[in-house]
């Protein structure tokens, strides 16, 4: 409506409001530059969370913060619901689903979606977890199987309905399977009639050798220790070689076998967003397999000095040849480097060193109140490892309403087992189940 | 999956885990029946709180409880996730979308939906709020709303774009326009760049002659004066006589008008669940305009003593003509009264007198803290009233966590005046924001 101010500082365009965009956005407030977030949501959303979103622990909105509200008060920063779909990189332009935008500098944080390893027809039977959508679809699916199983009077077809297959052994897939079971033998326990939920078979399938693979050996195995404690069952060294809507392929160590399952949870694979890739091919850049753009010490793209690409849609190489993982701690970390460096470049400074990760850690929970935890050198696990992830997880969400909600939430599901946001939403909740002509005969 | 305890006392089938439905359900507990509560959602919808989720204020599972912990312990209830498609009255059997079920006794409390008065075609463009799916998909709206302007440099469209039109002077459309209110004055202030969100036009179009036509005549007067002073216009004796995606065409005692707006919200019309007309052609009973089917003064539908009809379907018209009105407490008195009525007529014992309604008032919110509430034959109106109406809707809330968060949330929006949970969902968020190719010339 009003123009914007007639300034004559550089802009810095940011694309994505994920860890890195924003801590490059609000790194930038002291600088000299105009900086406009662009993203395709209106919010930011805290990833690591995402699954008790579909396992109905937390509701949507409890890790999702309006991007406008976080960087309100930075007076240098604007942010923009927009698609970008293409670049004109000669006249340093973006182009918008529905208009176009000028940069002077550019920095790519549009992150990563999972990948079906080229089986993208897979995607329909085994949803993955990045958005939102995702995780209420999951949480849809979850909740209906017990519901449809409730219904259902064969005892064969009951089972599958009960039969739950996490495809990857990560983090998310780990957490998943450890929330699915916490679901299954404490909140529902006293919710159905007809059948038992700790019934429910929870399986982990994953190609590595181990669950949990980059942790080291050791909290590796006591995840995996504990995740059968829990009752889930974990293959290692098992590949999905198919999954429809009523089964899915494995081939393992013992040969092919088939699972009769109506919900299929995808945890693995990561494939860059394809804005990636697009740079890439605009640069003669090679992007790797899952569509990660490779970039310099200094996090630009070759050819580019105005452009930065950081956090999972990059691929980083360090001084030893290690690539860095796709944390968010990685791209934060770059997300301060680019919004420094970029400070010094308008400025017209030269730039100063390479990027340098500190790995200060990784961490991930198993089920109730237990967790595995590796800070620095130190590795720690069970009750105090979990005490940790909640401390560092409520103190990394943005906004403070939030932790205190989220605690709460914590606080009365660990003290009722109970999981209040287990509410089937979307248009056809009933559509699903299957038929059941049997059921006034029950 | 394990057959019913094969018993033989009667089978009470609800349709509808409304308020009616699930007042009858636990008010069974103690007889000697088996009910089973039918809905097509697993949750049962705190609907006086709905227009909280539509605005950001408050997340879906705040106010929906899943309806199996809500009887959990009820060991004669259980919960079927189906949907009724037809009656098969003559062998007591419901004919669901994927299979039957037997009855003996039949409480039809299957609720009402808003009407568009035969013009249908407005839904899209004017989305009622009656369920959780109309609550998220208004909540896009109205972000999507502000989130276009910001983007559009030509002040007419932009204009349009903050011009908000609710159709209905009733509580749910008085409560939507105040909490739309509370967003532009206060919550999104320092939120945007390029438009002042204050500057956000929202008008109130009711046919009759006051908003809360059904209130006193005083209060209804305070809240008119109350809604002007939030900055709302209030067009009363005003119908509307066309929607489409852009403009509303109004026709009051100034004649015709036109309204450039993308937002339309309706609050207007009732039409009852099709299964009451369903009952009624199938008995030859006449329903009303708005397919309410007429019960007799036990509740109970002409020529079926084991069929009842409760709530928003049904109309009940008391000894002295009166028709009563669509409100929560008259659905939970008619739930109470027929779980009495079942338990009697299961033990073969008459019928004891006609159902009778105490009236216990009603109340609405206007904005920050501001109520009118009608308490029997008392009115309160202002601050007070808004305390009633807080500590009369956390009670009312079934599940003791919903209460504590929604109060905690509550206590923070009041203090910060921030709504967290302003976040956009749904499939393609961006979209709706119409093409600016002007943008990068902003």
């Amino acid at each position: 409506m009003n123009p914007s101010p007639q300034t004559e500082v550089p802009h810095v365009v940011i694309i994505g409001g994920g860890f890195g965009g924003l801590e490059t956005a609000q790194r930038l407030a002291k600088s000299k530059v105009r900086v406009t977030l662009v993203d395709r949501h209106n919010y930011h959303l805290f990833q690591p969370l995402l699954y008790q979103v579909a396992t109905g622990g937390l509701s949507p909105a409890n890790i999702a913060t309006p991007l406008r509200s976080i960087v309100r008060k930075q007076a240098n920063c604007e942010v923009l619901l927009a698609e970008v779909v293409d670049f004109d990189l000669e006249h340093k332009r973006l182009i918008l689903a529905d208009g176009e935008l000028d940069y002077d500098y550019l920095v790519l944080a549009a992150g990563a979606t999972h990948s079906y390893f080229g089986r993208d027809e897979w995607a329909k039977f085994a949803p993955g977890l990045k958005t939102i959508t995702d995780a209420t679809e999951i949480r849809r699916r979850i909740y209906i199987a017990f519901e449809a199983a409730e219904r259902e009077p064969d005892p064969e077809i009951c089972k599958a309905m009960l039969t739950f297959v996490v495809v990857g052994g990560g983090p998310t897939g780990v957490e998943l399977a450890g929330a699915l079971s916490d679901i299954a033998r404490h909140t529902l326990t006293h919710d159905f009639r007809h059948i038992k939920p700790k019934d429910a078979r929870i399986m982990i399938v994953e190609a590595a050798p181990h669950i949990l693979a980059h942790y080291p050996d050791d909290l590796s195995a006591r995840a995996a220790e504990k995740v059968r404690k829990l009752g889930i069952e974990v293959h290692t060294h098992t590949k999905v070689t198919e999954v429809t809507e009523d089964e899915v392929r494995l081939s393992g160590p013992e040969g092919e076998c088939v699972v009769a399952t109506n919900t299929v949870l995808w945890g693995a694979g990561v494939h860059a967003n394809p804005l990636g890739k697009k740079i890439g091919d605009a640069l003669g850049i090679e992007t790797d397999r899952a569509g990660h753009l490779p970039v310099s010490a200094t996090c630009q793209v070759a050819g580019q000095d105005e452009v930065f690409a950081i956090g999972d849609i990059a691929t980083y190489t360090d001084s030893e040849g290690n690539v860095l993982p796709g944390l968010a701690s990685v791209a934060m970390q770059q997300g301060r480097f680019v919004a420094e460096t970029i400070t010094r470049l308008a400025k017209s400074e030269p730039i100063e060193g390479a990027f340098v990760y500190k790995d200060r850690g990784t961490m991930a929970t198993l089920g109730r109140p237990f967790a595995v935890a590796q800070i620095g050198k130190r590795q720690f696990c069970g009750f105090f490892a979990w005490l940790l992830w909640l401390f560092v997880h409520l103190m990394l969400i943005v906004q403070f309403q939030n932790r205190v909600l989220i605690l709460m939430q914590w606080a009365w599901s660990y003290a009722t087992f109970n999981r209040s946001n287990r509410i089937i939403t979307g248009e056809e909740p009933v559509k699903i189940v299957p038929p059941s002509p049997e059921l006034s005969k029950k």
